[in-house]
């Protein structure tokens, strides 16, 4: 079923708040290996992240930073490999908080629900990759646990996706699609400088 | 980031187990209505859903019924209003499992993952409504909690979606797109078809 989102009032300025964190997704070196996913949808994504990063050390809200380790024969997400470390771009600081998730949401198998709440987070500024997969896992899950989510489309990203019917859609329509799902239901979807601006 | 997913192997077979169970999602009396939230994309909706249950109720797989009643002043999903009622097509029988949920996953406030646990289920067959919001989001969190998923893609509906930047996405785009990020991914999609004959 689709019903109108609470999520979709939610109110930019509520990044202002201590209450709202920043949710950083998987950004990690094998996001830019173009053999095993392609190329991604958007080559701005280090600047955009390097942005929201920025800002809010300038301020005052928390900063948690998402990281997968597999445990998949052969991936490169699996711990102690290199494609497995965060990029030089999301790269956390002391005092910022690392959550290491071994499946695609980062509420399960982990502390993170508990540790936004003891913390008195109620809302979520989220960016990361990829927007469809480990992003929209992640904003529904929050959305679920009644979190205010805000998704920030110019610091995440998609790829390429082939699906059964032989059919390729392009990083640019996965990233497009994946916006409109995440907008129609869990999250106000907004660019990195409304949320500074915002901020 | 996308990792290549188990569930792509997820033999349909499987579910001639009895520890394939099939999960309904949604099948409510207001998916029907078009002013709501305009026409579904799936004509056949019933019929499909009637075929996999007269399937299921042969042979020994368990069958959950999943609704959402919402808390919403004013929606048609509330408790005791004529939307929130099963369809004819997909009335629970006696001895048959519902869920109520509140949020969009059925795995968070309910006890479904222990009651999938307790009967020995760990793989699930999932159709309803709507493709790419309760139907995706149980798909995500059942892969998440380690089941095995298959998604019905005819026996399932997505609605047309206007996304934030006035794009009209048609219910058929928004049903193919659905249903490539679930098989990239999170489950192996088949049709009613497939999933009756190796039942």
């Amino acid at each position: 079923m689709v019903r109108q989102s609470s999520n979709a009032r939610l109110r930019l300025c509520d990044a202002r708040d201590d209450a709202a964190a920043l949710l950083l997704i998987d950004i990690q070196q094998a996001i830019d290996d173009v053999d095993l996913h392609g190329a991604h949808s958007n080559p701005a994504l280090d600047d955009r992240l390097d942005e929201l990063l920025t800002c809010w050390r300038g301020g005052n809200g928390h900063i948690v930073h998402v990281r997968h380790f597999s445990h998949t024969p052969g991936s490169p997400y699996r711990s102690g490999h290199a494609g497995a470390d965060f990029k030089a771009c999301a790269m956390p600081l002391a005092g910022e908080r690392v959550v290491t998730k071994h499946v695609e949401s980062p509420f399960i198998g982990t502390d993170l629900d508990t540790w936004l709440r003891r913390h008195g987070v109620s809302r979520l500024v989220v960016a990361g990759v990829a927007t469809g997969h480990a992003v929209s896992t992640a904003a529904r899950h929050a959305h679920c646990l009644d979190f205010g989510v805000v998704v920030v489309a110019d610091a995440c990203a998609s790829f390429p996706l082939d699906d059964d019917e032989g059919r390729r859609w392009s990083a640019d329509d996965v990233q497009r699609f994946s916006l409109a799902l995440l907008g129609s239901h869990y999250a106000r979807i907004a660019s990195t400088r409304e949320v500074v601006q915002q901020f």
